[in-house]
């Protein structure tokens, strides 16, 4: 990345999948928006019934638009969801980095496909503070990189 | 595919995601396996506790193996699931045909990422029937091109 331009980061986490973690990607969104642009910001800013409005067809046009624009990847990978699962594989597809972020839960495994890839780097937390910690490394390294440290 | 080769057909449903509908997916391998030779039937024959066994790596890299190996991809994406998703893209990434079957609920829509992306064929039923009747449309034009009906 060339110095003084914003890294863009895609965020994803679960939408219509299992019931996501809200308040905790809201913590998220704003610690990973000190790093850069979060593209998708607003899209975990509607209610439920809100975003079941909108057009299925213009949400995959705008987010895979985004996903081609980010210069990163985070995903939080707790509560299962299709889109999260197709724009981890696109990104990898993309050559982009991606960080995926998993809280241990007792009779609950991460993905084997997710997990299972090592091109994919996954940090599994119990604290939240740790995953806060893993996101400042990730894009931290990708900032220090561009800025030639 | 050339005459007189079996289909072998990748069938992707929720395993570690949204808790999967068992007996459904049952029913629909075995139908699927009137049409071809189903690659991942097995991986559905595990208990919860056995599947937790293997090594996530294993799993992901004999999974990608089959899904390399498929003439087409069959999934059930109501039970969201991150490994699914990442499988269909991969399957359109690899050119592979694509059937997505999604039961319809009160209360839930389908992933916007699945049902916005034109490329990809989702079946919403309210009765098995209508996905079985589905899959027999899908496969069956697939087979019969094969065979230059």
């Amino acid at each position: 990345m060339p110095l003084g331009i914003a890294v863009n980061i895609y965020f994803a986490g679960s939408i219509r999948g299992e019931a996501p973690d809200r308040a905790w990607f809201k913590t998220l969104i704003g610690h990973i928006g000190r790093h850069g642009r979060v593209l998708t910001e607003h899209s975990f800013g509607y209610s439920p019934q809100d975003e079941a409005r909108f057009d299925d067809q213009w949400i995959y046009e705008t987010d895979m638009g985004w996903l081609r624009e980010a210069d990163v990847l985070v995903a939080e990978v707790t509560a299962p969801s299709f889109g999260v699962g197709y724009e981890i594989a696109k990104a990898e597809e993309w050559g982009k980095p991606v960080l995926l972020l998993y809280r241990l839960r007792d009779g609950r495994k991460p993905s084997a496909m997710l997990h299972g890839n090592r091109v994919l780097q996954m940090v599994k937390f119990t604290d939240e503070g740790e995953a806060l910690d893993a996101v400042d490394r990730f894009l931290g390294q990708l900032t220090g990189e561009a800025r030639g440290a």
